[in-house]
């Protein structure tokens, strides 16, 4: 099974995720943005869940009766993004990548049903958003499903660059609990709470 | 690995109902459910997707520069409930489960950070409710999770008998499209769009 390329580097990336169960913390993005949200969960704050990887199953054994043992399975393109929960009666929805460049991010990073399941979001009145780390600045944005989809809309590139995410995003600085505080960026932008 | 008595039938189950991918429409309540979602958004009425089964992957392989085969993975136990998504501006979360029982659902079926997990979102201005089918006497209610967190909270009882779904549930009726109108139901809870 071909699947495109990208999705073997963010699987093995999420493989490591689950062996190191939280002993890095801040290694990855998706680590930081899965403590925080256990943090907005504990001061009952928010309910934001990563979706788990969506695989499809060719073969179970079963060893025993209480037992069952994946012996075959395979990666699938997810329909949707990682993330989405409730806020603040509010439904939220985003995803989140990291990129090595120092100036830009490749469209080809978000599938094609992705960018238009963040359109159907936000024009159905849920905040919709994208969270992108440039892992080699150390630098996280969260950019408006809005503003993105008008990007893609009016620009030709197949990248967005990295002052884009300057002039239109919103940097999330780290901190210390949450790790990735980006609801205080949702605060800011649907008036606060 | 062990995990809670009624996964691996739920998992049996899925892995049928992947393998037969909607050929045999009706069978199930999650094919159900899921052939009723790919209808409410076709017709841009809601967003509302099952969750992937939840998998911890413990050995891959990559036989080729494109591919990924999971060789070795786990059922876990889901934090959250199966089927979340955007409706009408609204965040709308729930668990579908089906009972052969004729006369009573048992409480065993939802795992306990299921339930506090409706709780949450519930308290949080999120609509939050329960599926059950009654598969023997084809019968299908949505019980909001109100009303549910109330059974549980003054009954005793390891199982909610049909009785409490009739007076306190709302059925929902199979229909030709959508299959199973559940949004009917929470249209008229809500107050109509």
């Amino acid at each position: 099974m071909n699947y495109p390329s990208g999705i073997k580097k963010e699987k093995e990336k999420n493989l490591l995720l689950e062996k190191t169960n939280y002993k890095n913390r801040g290694m990855t993005l998706e680590a930081d943005i899965n403590i925080s949200n256990e943090y907005y969960r504990e001061i009952d704050k928010a309910f934001i869940y990563k979706k788990p990887t969506p695989i499809k199953i060719t073969k179970v054994d079963y060893p025993s009766r209480d037992k069952a043992i994946i012996k075959e399975a395979f990666f699938t393109i997810p329909s949707t993004t990682d993330y989405n929960g409730l806020y603040n009666g509010k439904y939220i929805d985003f995803e989140a990548k990291e990129t090595k460049s120092k100036s830009s991010f490749a469209l080809s990073n978000i599938h094609p049903h992705q960018i238009k399941h963040l359109e159907n979001i936000y024009h159905h009145g849920g905040i919709a958003f994208l969270i992108v780390r440039f892992t080699t600045l150390n630098e996280t944005y969260l950019l408006q499903a809005k503003d993105f989809l008008n990007f893609i809309k009016e620009e030709e590139r197949k990248s967005i660059p990295l002052s884009f995410f300057k002039s239109s995003g919103y940097q999330i600085k780290d901190s210390y609990n949450p790790r990735l505080d980006y609801l205080k960026i949702v605060d800011s932008l649907i008036g606060g709470i």
